[in-house]
């Protein structure tokens, strides 16, 4: 598949960050800086712009958590590549301060992406609003569609559709919950009710259709495209980036720096946190279940792997 | 997705076998069996039917290889089950005694599925011709076909379309390189020279997309699906019975038995041999190459997670 529009965002560090809440050595993160800018992707999202608060002190949180600009500028600096990737942080509604965000012609920052549920969009366009009003380049990333009532959201498309402001608004699976035709019947909706926003997808891997439903959305016209090196990400984590490379057949990306830092850094991490497809996530997703069951399953060394007690009380529990 | 024609094909023994020369213990192979017919499965394909040869000494290999009628029958014996699966069988061109198989009415076999590659597809007429004569159900699974040159595969299926003995004709993804796109381009280049023949699909999950293709096939009109329990096969594996029955509505599947046999059998084989995704066969999937170089790297445990390595060395064999 080639498409010259088709554009790749590293989420690496930001949702492989959900796992170990950020505590990534430095020396991890400038590699996957330096493999992504040497790789060609468009985007590069290094974590999450939130507040020092109570739920989420400094000291229990790495640095990714909260992005300082001087900690950018360190990443950037590290590496002396000639193209670099836009750098990327992530916004949650509820714990972020926007009146302390620079404009961005005095940040490292190119693009800030917002986060919301259905039930928050209005927040999540108005977090919208004023980071493109200081010069971003934007994003609404609607979380867990599969679960929403499809009247609310609907109307939450329509009132996205409105926001100029927002300049790509993404499919988000955030459960791992869609086959490859409801991606089709999702983008349709979205068209519909959202004619006039850009697409982005990002997928995730508990049926093992993370990178599957990656080209469906290619197919179905999608141009902006999640992706983490080697599919780290919370739970069953999310497409690989060195597949979706390999399947873009654009000669501005070379899947070689991904593949070395793979073998220099995601190798020896495998030993230490856990990510990628497995039984129980794979009962999840079909669920359509936040994964938190299944993760706090999987961090038990006694019931990791009881696949089939899981999806029996998973079963009752729905009933 | 439901469509009462669709049938599925446990394949997990005699695919899962591949990895460990067929050395299964009964009580695994017998739970297995259990499973299937518990789930309702249409096939059970229990081996090879090899015949003891310089090349395939018994005491090397195991009884899954030759499928002996009598370990056949003790299999069957070993559960009581109301409805059980077609037992099925594999053949191997140049490595098979059809002369030796017995009519199907004096024996526990029902189906023979007779492997080749494309250049052996005569041969392979020829022994689904005399299968069938002795009253089998069969297929023709043509390996490799991504590897093959186009007009002699063409001209293999327009064989294959004047032989009203193969009753399923298989597309095989020998080396799990289909994308989505390609299953639809193969299913219709079968369909145009081989219109007679019903289809089925066989997927490999190189690149974590054995289940996704097999989705494909099923949007695109193939009825007989091959899966394994837990994704068990030769290197990185097979489609995923479990999401594959997931995936499919039909009420007369069941898929907690097969949840069940990988809580008890299959977690602790997982100690023992592996299967499934990783970067080494991510790369061979994607280069189109036979998995033999990529299982023979991940035999060596110093070699096993060098990605790079391995993608660099396999490109400039191909320049």
């Amino acid at each position: 598949m080639f498409r010259k529009e088709i554009k790749v965002l590293d989420c690496t560090v930001r949702d492989g960050g959900l796992i170990n809440q950020y505590q990534f050595r430095d020396d991890f993160v400038h590699a996957c800086y330096r493999a992504a800018c040497e790789a060609g992707v468009d985007y590069f999202e290094i974590g999450k712009k939130l507040e020092v608060s109570d739920a989420y002190p400094r000291d229990q949180w790495g640095k990714w958590n909260f992005c300082d600009d001087d900690e950018i500028k360190r990443c950037i600096d590290s590496c002396d590549a000639q193209t670099r990737p836009a750098m990327t942080v992530m916004y949650d509604v509820g714990r972020v301060d926007v009146s302390k965000l620079k404009p961005a012609d005095q940040s490292p920052i190119d693009m800030v992406r917002t986060a919301c549920y259905v039930a928050d969009v209005d927040k999540g366009i108005d977090l919208v609003r004023r980071t493109k009003d200081l010069g971003y380049e934007t994003t609404l990333n609607v979380m867990a569609p599969s679960a929403a009532i499809e009247v609310d959201l609907v109307q939450a498309l329509g009132e996205i559709n409105e926001a100029d402001e927002v300049d790509y608004l993404y499919l988000v699976d955030s459960y791992g919950a869609f086959y490859s035709e409801q991606i089709t019947a999702y983008i349709e909706l979205y068209r519909k009710y959202a004619p006039k926003r850009p697409l982005g997808f990002h997928g995730h891997n508990n049926q093992q259709l993370a990178f599957s439903n990656t080209q469906q959305a290619i197919i179905d016209g999608v141009n902006l495209l999640d992706a983490t090196i080697n599919g780290i990400g919370r739970g069953a984590g999310n497409c690989n980036l060195e597949l979706l490379l390999n399947f873009l057949k654009n000669p501005k990306f070379d899947v070689r720096p991904i593949y070395r830092v793979i073998q220099e850094q995601f190798v020896p991490l495998r030993e230490e946190i856990e990510w990628g497809f497995n039984d129980i996530y794979g009962i999840s997703g079909y669920l359509n279940q936040h994964p938190r069951a299944a993760m706090k399953l999987r961090a038990n060394p006694e019931e990791r792997d009881r696949c089939y007690d899981f999806y029996v009380e998973s079963r009752n529990l729905d009933g």
